[in-house]
């Protein structure tokens, strides 16, 4: 089997791409006929999928949308579909579980056994023996929160250790280090933060980071690739992932009835700013 | 409609209880005939929630438990079921969520909306504006993590700060502080760590603590009385919530197709124990 972190490297390469496309599906912002309608989660996903997965090097599907409208098993359909069409790209579920040992085997069931998901994003707040039980998945992927896209992640991941570090930085130097023994670890860091991104890659060059946050979030694109990426995916070199979901998902110019070939056009316009950053 | 903080202090008193039932159902340890059958999640647990309601504070199902088995919709009605039964006891969704607001808005509305849950536990480690959409649902409670049972909570949460505190006792001082306008949060802190259970209990004499990890994690009941509890839940005292979950689903000396009784004979065993603590 392929594991998570080839599948990103190989996505990159044959896609030239940066870009991963968040799937936060919102019944109220679908276009006409399926607007408000829960059951059309799998048919919308997959509508941009299908337009998509040639310009990705990932899709990023945020499960509390599904479970707020009690989609699990079209979470599941969408998944499977990634795979069939598109089986060299990553499907990086974001659930950001974080949870003590017993608990986190039972996460781990439901994000790989279940959902077939090639990684997870997690919380490290509870420390390494919560996310140890996902490492023991050989080859799937466990993309630690570090600095989110928010403004209140600063309220605990900007606060200064008696170290000198700040909790983030430690953050990445765990991941980086003790924490990476088997190569299954990544960190996230928002795109709303280029200063941060630009630190967490000095201090973790080999790690894939998923950066959300470009498009609707306001994350500026070329800075996010200059702060992050240091040369194609490599062992020396980890991949970015440079994540856009509302932006892709719900374009303003879509003329309903045709939202894919507007979200089709939105994400090459993306990866074309993102390349052209790469120089 | 009776809120979160209202229905602790209702139950404390009308059960003279402070044990909290953890509600983890795993099918490998089901009694003979449901030994191995995912379909019997609800009858399992329902037959624990009859067999114990009158001697608990509060239930908590645990979510990865039934996510791991595609068993929402048992959830969903075991959570009916609980409400039917025993009105007065606060059901506390334990799903440690954490995510940015606009995600947040989603997982509130699975907890509150699709599983009618009265509370549920959050991690802090993105912040305020990752709390306040769950604030926004009148009278619900969040219970955020503080300092987790296991050993390695310790790796973020024990971090020294360059103001002098510990990173956990920053978390007390902001939900009993600037994060509690609206009186809904509690926190949750192991009962592994009593010394920690009554630190936080001094930063926040005010907030409902949540202390799981008594019984088969090895929390001493006494010693997590005897930390936290500052008197019956009133507006200057918070209740404590002191949750066991595997001691009392599985007890050791259940015969099949027996085991509700059992698991009411270690229920009450807690509890009588947490109440001689209490003295």
């Amino acid at each position: 089997m392929t594991s998570f972190v080839e599948m990103l490297a190989g996505a990159e390469r044959a896609h030239r791409s940066l870009l991963c496309v968040g799937l936060d599906p919102d019944p109220a912002r679908f276009p006409e006929p399926w607007r408000g309608d829960a059951t059309r989660i799998y048919d919308f996903c997959a509508g941009v999928v299908d337009a998509t997965h040639d310009l990705v090097i990932a899709f990023k599907p945020q499960i509390a949308f599904f479970a707020a409208h009690r989609a699990e098993d079209q979470l599941e359909r969408l998944i499977v579909h990634v795979h069939r069409v598109a089986p060299g790209v990553p499907v990086i579920l974001d659930a950001k579980r974080g949870d003590i040992g017993s608990t986190a085997e039972h996460y781990a069931r439901e994000v790989f056994d279940r959902y077939g998901a090639d990684a997870v994003t997690l919380s490290p707040f509870l420390g390494f023996d919560s996310i140890e039980p996902y490492l023991r998945r050989a080859g799937k992927g466990a993309l630690l929160l570090c600095r989110t896209s928010n403004p209140g992640g600063a309220d605990l991941q900007e606060q200064r250790l008696a170290s000198g570090e700040l909790l983030y930085e430690r953050i990445a130097r765990l991941a980086a280090g003790p924490w990476n023994a088997k190569g299954q670890v990544g960190l996230v860091v928002g795109a709303t933060y280029p200063a941060e991104i630009a630190r967490v890659r000095e201090l973790a060059p080999c790690l894939p980071l998923l950066i959300p946050g470009i498009g609707t979030q306001g994350g500026d694109a070329a800075a996010t690739v200059r702060a992050g990426w240091r040369g194609t995916a490599s062992k020396t070199s980890g991949p970015i992932i440079v994540s856009s979901s509302r932006a892709v998902l719900y374009p303003s110019n879509a003329g309903d009835g045709d939202f894919s070939s507007a979200s089709r056009r939105v994400a090459e316009a993306a990866r074309t700013e993102l390349a052209a950053a790469r120089g």
